[in-house]
């Protein structure tokens, strides 16, 4: 066959994936949006319906044939040109799923289907008991999961060494792998555990003294510090500024006008609520993000949505001519999260941001903020405190709570630690690394979805995200200058544009961490965000 | 192969057909209520993607086979068995399919696709001759499809007579067909244009001079007659109450509560906004229904609810069990009509509906409706008078738009109409049968979006919807008696429950003028329609 033929038939059926996996995107997006809940069951119909015609076919053998003619051919001469990208990307994840048996996929779409409620109802009822044999199946599956994709059997289709006319020389024995690598790789590829370990190791060695440091400034201010606000209340947190009546209709309105300014083209996107907020790219010229409203929390929906419309940035800032190959694709979970990090906490917790939008806030909401100067508030949106809860933390301890999950999930999945001695573990983790104790375990270790639904090595790239957030954000400063004062104008057009180039419409050229490397001149380090961070607090604290 | 084998694999395809086809339709909601507009050329692949998988799936020779194998057994020896009449309606699904080459069906979907901007176009210029071509195009290609459709050539995995152990006498040659019926018996499985043409007649015969009648009684009442309220605008027309300001909240909640109090159940549906209202039943527990607001006319978005309302009862009151094959499945277009018509007007144009509803219609729009009486409004709700614009017709004249429509395009599709001469010929009909000559084609023959989306042998089923609903309404009225009473203590209990009983859960056990026979007796007549007009007119106006 004529490899140009090969790669267009390729690239045809991979987008009709795409297109097939868009539209159980869309479900999932009605499902959590306006689905009446009678829809339930034919639901999951539908979607159980989509998953098998999507698995049937991205098993084709006939999809590993045609990357072999491709793969054999000059079309991947140059490898970072689209048709080498996406061989290299499209041959990543035919291995990856051929390499699973189907007996395996239905077992774990089972199990953590069915693993959901007992966590719903583990959690309401601090019951670890309840949830523990579950855990302990999904932990014995995603063994077997990793066991699996570790094989390094021959794939059907897959071309023998000799038959490539771009031999290179032989790779060198990869290094002894520990099993969470071949997880960890489903959503950041190219990443290890013992590398996110030395990285997160030095991170972790500069947080906990600044957490100290500035947690216990922010403290002494709100108990009896200096008052910036002519009426504060009287003994009340700072932050409990945040916590006044701001309804619901005008954090939407001034939600959407901050999400439009930053870029979100909502022609092309719509914003909607939900109780867990999340971004969902349908496809080119549709991709929606939601949030939640608490009328008595002003940072949740509002730092939510600067949130996902970095993700909406980053899926709308796709090349549509490459729309649903790895070309057209978001690179990695860890990139993803560096846009949503950048866009709430770079941008969004800044200084010169809030020079430009309180005033408007302080319009919207007379009622909460025509007492509190832009000060208090910058200060307040910026609060830092350690707590037990992950999805609350602020921007300098969350990452603390990352790497506990990060260290329990290996040794969950090596077996070094039982899932019967989890909640102990957790506690233990928790009050060395923060210095709390959980009064229990709905808000120690049952705390998150992820493990019942057999996510691990999902959480690293959280932290993934917000070290390139910070590493892309200095770089941005230094490339472009005069960030702080655009963005005093309500002005980001010049960060977006360079978003857009340097990391939108790359798609999957790169790996997350050559992505990296590739703009910012360094591997992914810790020190950026760790500077960034200093310099916030100690304008804001005078550390 | 074993019949209960292949009876079981011919139900499974099935249902996962009606997956992936309400997997679609929740895309064309979608499309409708909520898609940003860039989505579009991304929802037009989706939706292309969706119709080939299911094609090529719906024809597949397999189906064929199982359909053979379980109509040559004792499985379909009780012909109103679910399994007899699966296979029954499966087999007439099948072979239409097959029967299309699929050419022809892509040509079709291709052609309406591009006609359909045409249209919008020629009918925003009142430009007939930009539509032409595209029309001509359209009809030709419908020809087409009906001798297709109309061929008795054998089909891949029909059974030979021979082996079937049920073989009856064979049937009598069918007489010979008009090229309209293939179309016809798509929206309406069993009806035939020579009867159709017989009933209409009659029913016009009838028609005619009762709309002289009563609109010159509304115009008489209109203009100078007894004003029923104390502060009518002066010269008003007494239906000029319902064009005063209803604000849109108002209408929404009144309007939700009448659909709810109906019956229609918002655990298992929505109501949503759209600039052309529908009801798409998604599947089991999931019906979506939509209206478009106007603060200036009541009667638009009301009644337009009332009307989904009935197709969205009929949906949700399907049989689970049977989901997804015909005997869970509504029977026709036009005992789907039926429904809507007789919970919009049977329903909720009578004097008792207003009886309850009324004094809640005059609190919650209390400027509006403060110096209206129950009478007037009543009469305001059941206005009368000839119009040019079918979608705007009252109750009395909308079948007289239906029949003028029924005749020209068995005329365009037999050639005795060329598509030229088609303007005038519907200006002539619209004056001979309402006495109104439209200004332009745009209120005249451009006015319909079905003829450009290839839907010819649509509208007739409007009409019989129409009819059924009189002959359903009139045989409720007699087997449950006190229907009046029970609806001025807002009470649609019974009438639901029977309906339920003789329709919904029947599902295509039976033909439309099966059902309707064998429900009421009689077969589908203009009668029982003629009858309630009469009467209800009679006592508004005493003719």
């Amino acid at each position: 066959m004529d490899p140009h033929e090969a790669y267009s038939e390729l690239i045809r059926r991979t987008r009709d994936l795409s297109y097939l996996a868009s539209t159980s995107s869309l479900l999932g997006w009605d499902e959590q949006t306006f689905m009446p809940e009678g829809g339930a069951f034919h639901r999951s119909a539908q979607m159980g319906l989509l998953a098998g015609l999507h698995h049937e076919r991205a098993t084709d053998p006939k999809l590993g044939e045609l990357l072999a003619v491709v793969e054999s051919s000059d079309l991947v001469a140059e490898p970072t040109s689209p048709a080498a990208v996406n061989a290299r990307e499209l041959r990543r994840s035919y291995n990856r799923r051929v390499r699973l048996p189907r007996t395996l996929v239905e077992d774990l779409a089972r199990t953590t289907s069915l693993a959901q409620p007992e966590w719903v109802a583990a959690r309401t009822t601090c019951d670890f008991v309840r949830f523990r044999p579950w855990l302990e199946k999904i932990i014995q599956l995603k063994r077997d999961e990793s066991a699996c994709l570790a094989t390094e059997t021959p794939i059907a289709g897959k071309p023998a060494e000799a038959h490539s006319s771009h031999k290179k020389a032989p790779a060198p024995a990869p290094p002894a792998r520990s099993p969470y690598d071949p997880l960890l790789d489903d959503y950041e590829p190219g990443a290890n555990s013992q590398e996110l370990a030395t990285l997160f190791h030095a991170l972790r060695s500069e947080l906990v003294p600044l957490v100290a440091t500035i947690s216990e400034r922010c403290r002494r201010l709100n108990h009896g510090g200096a008052s910036t606000g002519s009426n504060q209340p009287p003994g009340g947190a700072r932050s409990a500024i945040l916590t006044r009546f701001f309804p619901r209709a005008r954090q939407q309105v001034f939600g959407e006008a901050a999400a439009a300014a930053a870029g979100f083209d909502f022609k092309r996107g719509r914003l909607d609520v939900t109780a867990h907020p999340f971004c969902s790219g349908i496809g080119t010229g549709d991709c929606r993000i939601t949030t939640r409203y608490d009328e008595h929390n002003f940072s949740d929906a509002f730092f939510g949505i600067l949130h996902e419309v970095g993700h909406g940035l980053y899926e709308q800032g796709l090349d549509p001519e490459h729309y649903g190959t790895p070309m057209g694709e978001a690179v990695s979970l860890g990139i993803h999260e560096s846009q949503s990090r950048l866009w709430e906490n770079a941008v969004a917790r800044s200084r010169p941001f809030w020079t430009y939008w309180f005033p408007m806030a302080r319009r919207i909401f007379h009622e909460a903020l025509s007492d509190v100067s832009l000060d208090a508030f910058h200060t307040a949106v910026n609060h830092v405190g350690p707590s037990l809860i992950r999805v609350q933390a602020d921007e300098l301890t969350y990452n603390l709570h990352i790497i506990v999950r990060f260290e329990l999930e290996q040794a969950l999945l090596s077996g070094d630690l039982a899932v019967a001695d989890l909640p102990a573990a957790w506690n233990q983790k928790y009050e060395e690394v923060l210095g709390l104790k959980p009064g229990n375990d709905a808000e120690g270790c049952l705390q998150d979805i992820h493990w019942s639904a057999g996510l691990i090595g999902y959480f690293p790239t959280y932290t993934l995200g917000n070290l390139y957030a910070a590493q892309l954000f200095a770089k941005a400063e230094t490339e472009l200058g005069g960030l702080e004062e655009a963005f005093a104008h309500g002005d980001y057009e010049s960060l977006l544009a360079w978003l857009r180039q340097k990391v939108h419409c790359e798609g999957q050229r790169r790996r997350p961490a050559e992505l990296i490397e590739h703009i910012t001149g360094n591997k992914p380090d810790h020190r950026p965000l760790i500077a960034s961070l200093k310099r916030k607090y100690s304008e804001l604290y005078g550390t």
